[in-house]
């Protein structure tokens, strides 16, 4: 997954390539739902709820389907008008929770405000929150596990996984506590034996305490906040981070959360923005998909 | 809840007190059980299931019904034959969850073999889950908060109150990562916007994570595990073990996981084992109790 150290003078991280590790994940989903389609006569189904007219959420939620589609699964998309009230959405999900064709739910963030996404969230059926957003998900995940982890961090964890055969012992630092992805994230890490710390806007001396961490996961959303000599050299950096920023001459670019050219030099390994986690959040979604289909169906545990 | 420091040449930690700090509690508890009783004609109820004849879990049950009588609430216990099917304790757990008048239920642990505690635990009702163990309580509290909180753990915070005004930014180490203390410690410290992190048997060089913490919880289960020499100077240290240990002459005695001798001269308070945390957890047993009647009865919010 990782293209090979150059041999320039100057050392350089391995730049970990989420574009394509996304790419191999979603043939290998492809490959096991055509299996699983020849041998039960049934694709897994993966439902999307689109609530109003948001332009980024109908972008979203048409690249959903795409990517659905082109691994071979199911996927049927709701749309409910701007103006649904909170009652239309609960009665829509609980349709697809007693559906037996549809594994996955995904309602669209953000709702219109008179929608509670926490009533939505916890309205949808457990075993198919593909989000890995229900609080039965994130119980299970700080606990004995076997619930639906959320799909960014679980993309994190696979990328690591492409760079770093061992995470047990290591000191990993989550900068970001969002229940989206910093606390997840953390979960995940402690699961995998790290030593886990924390990070947010109150810590003191984050320089110091990203110098210590031997994985450094940044989910902030404040572009290039961590800089090159923040970084212990070596360290594997996993950039969550999408920042849209001015490139002048009227243009915008996306960078990262991390100061990618000053950590290059230091890092061992580092997910670029764009093109590094972005990638694996669709595919993960998709994995969750499969995963609930294979607990909901019978077919077992699927290994992807 | 402290005693003044001693005027000795050598540097004396504040002794944490928490027998003093629970009594206190419950005095609180008892007289808002007293009020509720006068306003609504009710007190709240705790229902507490003891399946076989464990004469540790005796003791446990039998202290929690005489505290719980104590401070005017309901207690009720339920008995059941080390033979019960897991089917009879889930049936038990089925009535109290429909009975108006029980407001906490607490299966205690351990159960028989053939009993799994999860399905146990994931039968209860989670607003009566007084225990906090429920995946919904544990997913309540990794997001939004709102559930019912393990009771060792929030007795740490609680007794933490009491002597650090202020949490936020402050380097919080836990040491140990159990689902009943160390991780939902993790929680309650990051929701207090501490820089939390935990560590645990696979951490490398717990002397030093542990010599940069301002708070540092101990809960491993190791006997004296943590010396005085890992402590930074003034942390507060929370010591959340019980070891029993050979004292000689045939005895037995209780220590923490601290090097409590040691830690004195260098902490800037500590709790002592026994008599720290331990009594905490009774009262907030109680706590948890009079909270989910509040919520349960929309008496409201009860601020014990």
């Amino acid at each position: 997954m990782t293209e090979a150290p150059t041999k320039e003078a100057t050392r350089q991280a391995t730049r970990i390539d989420g574009k394509a590790e996304a790419e191999r994940l979603r043939l290998r989903i492809g490959g096991e739902a055509a299996r699983l389609l020849a041998l039960h006569g049934a694709a897994p189904g993966l439902a999307v709820v689109l609530v109003g007219e948001d332009p980024a959420s109908q972008v979203y939620v048409r690249n959903k389907g795409i990517a659905t589609r082109a691994a071979g699964l199911v996927s049927v998309e709701h749309r409910l008008p701007v103006s649904a009230s909170q009652a239309d959405v609960l009665a829509l999900v609980a349709t697809l929770n007693a559906d037996p064709a549809i594994d996955g739910i995904l309602v669209q963030l953000p709702l219109p405000q008179q929608i509670s996404a926490k009533a939505v969230i916890e309205a949808i059926d457990p075993a198919k929150d593909v989000d890995g957003f229900h609080p039965v998900n994130t119980g299970r995940l700080w606990t004995d596990g076997g619930g639906l982890v959320p799909c960014t961090p679980q993309g994190c964890m696979l990328l690591l996984a492409g760079v770093r055969e061992r995470l047990a012992g290591l000191n990993a630092l989550v900068v970001g506590r969002s229940s989206i992805v910093g606390k997840p994230m953390a979960a995940l890490l402690l699961a995998a034996d790290c030593t886990v710390t924390v990070a947010h806007s109150r810590s003191r001396d984050l320089p110091a305490l990203a110098r210590q961490a031997d994985i450094l996961v940044a989910a902030v959303g404040r572009p290039a906040m961590i800089r090159g000599d923040w970084i212990r050299p070596g360290a594997t950096v996993i950039d969550v981070g999408v920042n849209r920023i001015d490139a002048g001459q009227g243009k915008t670019r996306l960078v990262g959360d991390v100061a990618y050219d000053e950590a290059v030099p230091v890092a061992g390994a580092i997910t670029p923005v764009p093109g590094g986690v972005g990638p694996m959040t669709i595919a993960c979604l998709l994995r969750n998909t499969m995963i609930a289909a294979g607990r909901r169906r019978g077919w077992g545990e699927l290994d992807l």
